[in-house]
């Protein structure tokens, strides 16, 4: 028998549970794309989008994924042949860097391993040995959905500063924005990528690139192309200019309902914080699971953890089967050891990922956590008790 | 700062959670009600709705809720004036006896009060005691909603046969049908009254009246007027009888959606055993949070339970307190604590329902458990510790 | 080769068209029914539906079709026993008398048959000789569905009040509620019966009686028994009053919706003259095709013609093969010729219907004209030129 | 007062009209992207979207609308400074030229104008008289969305065939896959670049482009990037790589429900064939409103009309009366003549297109036409009579 007959909860660190209101609002005909309301909505995302960045500079919004916008940000800025280091603290740090390399681009890669963030001590001394320029960009994610560290982005433009560097700093907020808090401007980030199934509660399928006046100056000579190039689709004078043809038209329609949830009914301040506060809850939970030397988070040091995403350590194989009980019996789908050995390995079965972006409360939390615990008695897995407890606790006192 | 910007849950006794798919099906064009796919879909609806309810007799569908299924109940069978015996055990035992007595019907209510299921023994003795033969019916629900008790539906039909009385046996299985195990020709049930929006998962609007030979025979002479009239209803000649006038078209496809999910892909034995399962775990939270002389199941005898519903009360004001908190704070709806004195008095206000009848699985039942732990600490109200892992061991056992 | 792989339409008279709006309401969860905007949206719904009949009298809302509202009116007002006059002019006219028969209600039935209105001095005559006032009530319906007649609700009443007589004046207005104007208080009409699958818009499931003080009054001494008391639905102390129990509640949502469009958006002066415009370009492309001895509406007087449907003759069985063909082939049902005989039969299989009833424009309604004309050309049935031409004629002049 | 308080219509040559099934597929759950379901239903995708151009070529799936597949298809095949010649008869083939040039390709333009097709002939003596093997591909539009017009896509092949030419063969079919009979592998296309939001009915957001082993081989030694790199879409080893990272989730699910009407319920043979009588039921409508001197197709050879798009010149600024007028009264938005100089320019507003591509039935064809033609009426432009009877002649007789 099984008690998975009830409401099932995706619990993967993206996509993420859309809001019913999100689908709602897709739920549609397509509206004309030369006249009327589509033009008005669409405008009205760009200063919400702005605000969810903290920034007053520009964005271009991409009909792609997390990948295009990747992309997306490197034709605007970055020349074949040219040069960046690319921090790698994670699967998807190092992916941006493999994606630059099939562009062509030359990358230096400060690999900081699955278990840490990056070290801006070692970024300043790359940065200063660059003695001739030639490093045009410093590529990171904010926080790497793999590992889930969460990079200390403002330690990183010190160290930039630092060494009299002038690269652009590029930062991926794909994993984490609207849930860890980012401020683009007072951070002086140039390049920020982003999409929008994740902390941006809408079904994938568009990716964001937000720039600086420096990064728009670095846009003169480069020939990113027509789909990807930056500037119709940040001030476009044609309304087909934004989306470089077709709207995209019923996701349009999902963010706007996702942006005013965040931005004008929550609040983006509280928002962050309501991340902050679940994914202590879950780090609690995962401490007490562990006690003595069982499960525990992959990154040790707590302040190092992302709001958004959980990466955890299991005994050998515990986290696959356990993964398997909580969605069959459950009804909650858990992440896979994502960027720990290729799939099926020893050390990708030991790991699980919890996404806990976007529309979360303390119920589906409560629920996530509780499921796992179910799981590890039914499995007879090791772990400690009063994991539920301790999450409990956190999240009362919020 | 609220922690809810997730999704929502409902956890009253009815309505319950309405399946997405359940939604989906009832999103869609009026079909034509005289030709085409509806007669077909409503004609494939009686024999699953037989299958709930474990009967070969009849079931005739109502547009109308629980209340108009009670009506109909009893206008098919019994003339104003004649005399009913009334298992009150709780507000909607005692709701039923009320509306006989609105339809001219004599009622003679035999009153358990708020925290026990019916004894059979009294029962017994009114019955022995009518020797002219004037009692027509039994009328008792097998769970009340309001106090979570479940009467004990054998027991009672061998009262009824111990006392060589000829009485119909009415049963309302409106809170518990399709969660408690409910056998009705087995049990020689008469007629058994029950509606759409719990056990069920369809969104309010469908009352059922089952009923069986004995019943039918009753039927004759009596006057139901054309509405509640079960005859054609049961075995219509024309398709517009089946609902007397204009199909509820989108609660046919609605609750053929929700009876697939039952009957077709679960299977009704262990939906009951699901039920009962996350019934007894919410029962040792409770008895954990309760721990000395705090909080407490409405109904001692934890085999008088419902597998659907359950009654709490706790300190004076405390339930009210709570089911704020959760509503603002974790997402969660509560039920009141109807049935206890009038809603705001001392007694309503320390109690509160937990609906844990159809569309329920580990993560629902988790999270809903972990709200209210998050209430209880938040809120410095009293509690034993451990609730949450109580509750996990049993999830786990299943 | 079917021609039918787009948006089908359906145009029988009831259900009708539910706009997407009010389905995108009732795709929801279900909401508490205890506390919460549940009960301030019903409370809104009041003084909207209280508009849509032009009255200040009361209105209770039930869950149940219009056969449900007919017995409700009834039970309310007549005791089994009395009498009461029921004009007869289409099959849901004399289906009300047949109810009050089987509610044990004798009943006078003025029969004005399948193709003319009813003649007020007809019931003028029957009145006068009623001089021991045994007549309770006199029954009629504004538009009968079956014939689509509209009886001169005001002439009615004239009668009435001619012959001095004190009964009752009890008026169905389910087929055209919205679509024909209906103003109760100037009119002088007791109660009103009325359902929302039509010209309200939403899924069939809730009917509505609405009365004045000379109702209420006759409400005195009357049992009507609990689910259809219409005195604590019209002004309930406790919400669950409204409904006699579980509220309607997702039926709730989509009425809002359509209600706001009616009465907020739209305006109902508005909406009664754009039925009245399509209807009569409904009747202009019929008269076209019908040049000489062929197909014509089955009513010969314009005047008494209903704004919400339209009821067709055509030769010896062209009506079924033509509904079968548009149903196939343009994505269009039209509806059957209820009333006129048994299913199959000669004159039941010459007639069909064409509902033209609330979410109605000018594409719909060419839509369904040209899908005529279409069959008629591709069955070869004989008909003549220009109705197209003609409908567009009266709808561009609108 | 306005008549449009009906279902509004999308008749501008795309997006189309998104089925209510498509729809509803995407009104769910973000699915796992990692495992499950979702892999198996991108899979299905595959054989259906090469049915669909009748090719047993590969396909690659982008998230991009058609400006991001036209870009696709020349990042795989032509580098930067290559030549290819372009085949411009409306604004879309211009179209496609421009964003060659913006990506450093050199461009030769053949233009054909507003009204006509491509001359196979010119196409010809261009490759006869490059010599020296430089033109690369020809890139040509079967229906170009501008001017409605189709281009004969198998005399382009002979005449690239005739001069002996290597060059690559790449139509675009976006405006009309599923409208316009398309053969790829007989017609000997080499890249085929089509999207979502037409003929395949599924909202905005996803480009495919199609390619044979003549069009793989001209990938060796290319640079794309990897966003667009068809390699590993077209077969990839690991499922994220279908999308070059997360998956268009809700599109895929639409997508399926799309094919699945299209290729296995209508079948294709027959959707092509419903087209080409709603079309020409459409040309059959102007026909007669232009009697004389007024309104008239954009392409006057009646052969070279698309199947998906009409464009239509009225007298001047009537178009754009007309739409307006059609859109606030008849609940119809009809196409802006977009291609034909500056909005709100002569020639602009004295154009309209019709979009009759996808989901489309005789019902919605007549309810356009007849739209239009109470608009005519309406505003005293000079037109013909028996439009209306024309079209519906030709419908009848499909």
């Amino acid at each position: 028998m099984s008690l998975n007959h009830g409401r099932t909860q995706l619990a993967i660190p993206g996509p993420s549970v859309i809001p019913e209101r999100v689908l709602l609002a897709m739920h549609r005909p397509s509206p004309n794309i030369y006249e009327g309301e589509l033009i008005e909505v669409t405008h009205s995302l760009v200063p919400d989008l702005k605000t969810v960045a903290q920034t007053k500079g520009d964005v271009a919004i991409y009909i792609a994924n997390g990948h295009g916008a990747w992309e997306a940000a490197l034709r605007n800025t970055i020349a074949p042949g040219e040069k960046v280091v690319v921090i790698a603290t994670g699967r998807f740090g190092a992916g941006w860097g493999d994606l630059a390399k099939d562009m062509g681009i030359e990358t230096i890669v400060l690999d900081f391993g699955m278990h840490s963030d990056a070290d801006p001590q070692k970024l300043e001394e790359v940065l200063r040995a660059d003695t001739k320029g030639e490093i045009k960009a410093v590529l990171t994610v904010q926080t790497d959905t793999a590992s889930s560290v969460r990079n200390d982005v403002v330690a990183l433009r010190k160290a930039i500063d630092a060494a009299g560097h002038d690269a652009l700093y590029m930062v991926d907020c794909i994993a984490c924005l609207g849930c860890d808090a980012f401020h683009m401007d007072e951070w002086s980030v140039d390049v920020m990528v982003a999409a929008c199934q994740k902390g941006l509660m809408t079904p994938a399928g568009l990716g964001f690139v937000y720039f600086n006046d420096k990064a728009a100056q670095a846009r003169n000579g480069k020939q990113p192309g027509f789909y990807f190039d930056w500037v119709p689709r940040a001030d476009p004078e044609m309304y087909y200019q934004f989306f470089g043809g077709t709207a995209p038209t019923h996701h349009i329609y999902g963010l706007r309902e996702a942006l005013d949830m965040m931005v004008h009914e929550e609040g983006l301040e509280a928002c962050w914080k309501r991340h902050e506060t679940i994914a202590r809850a879950y780090c609690s939970a995962v401490e007490a699971w562990g006690e003595g030397d069982g499960m525990h988070h992959n990154i040790a040091d707590k302040t190092k953890r992302s709001n958004a995403v959980s990466t955890i350590t299991t005994g050998p194989g515990e986290a696959a089967k356990m993964r398997k009980w909580v969605e069959e019996n459950a009804g909650v789908t858990l992440g896979i050891g994502l960027g720990f050995g290729a799939p099926g390995s020893v050390e990708f079965v030991r790991r699980f990922r919890i996404g806990h972006m976007g529309h979360q409360n303390i119920a589906m939390t409560m629920g996530v956590i509780g499921s796992i615990d179910c799981a590890l008695k039914a499995l007879n897995i090791k772990h400690g008790d009063g994991a539920l407890d301790a999450a409990s606790k956190v999240l009362a006192a919020h």
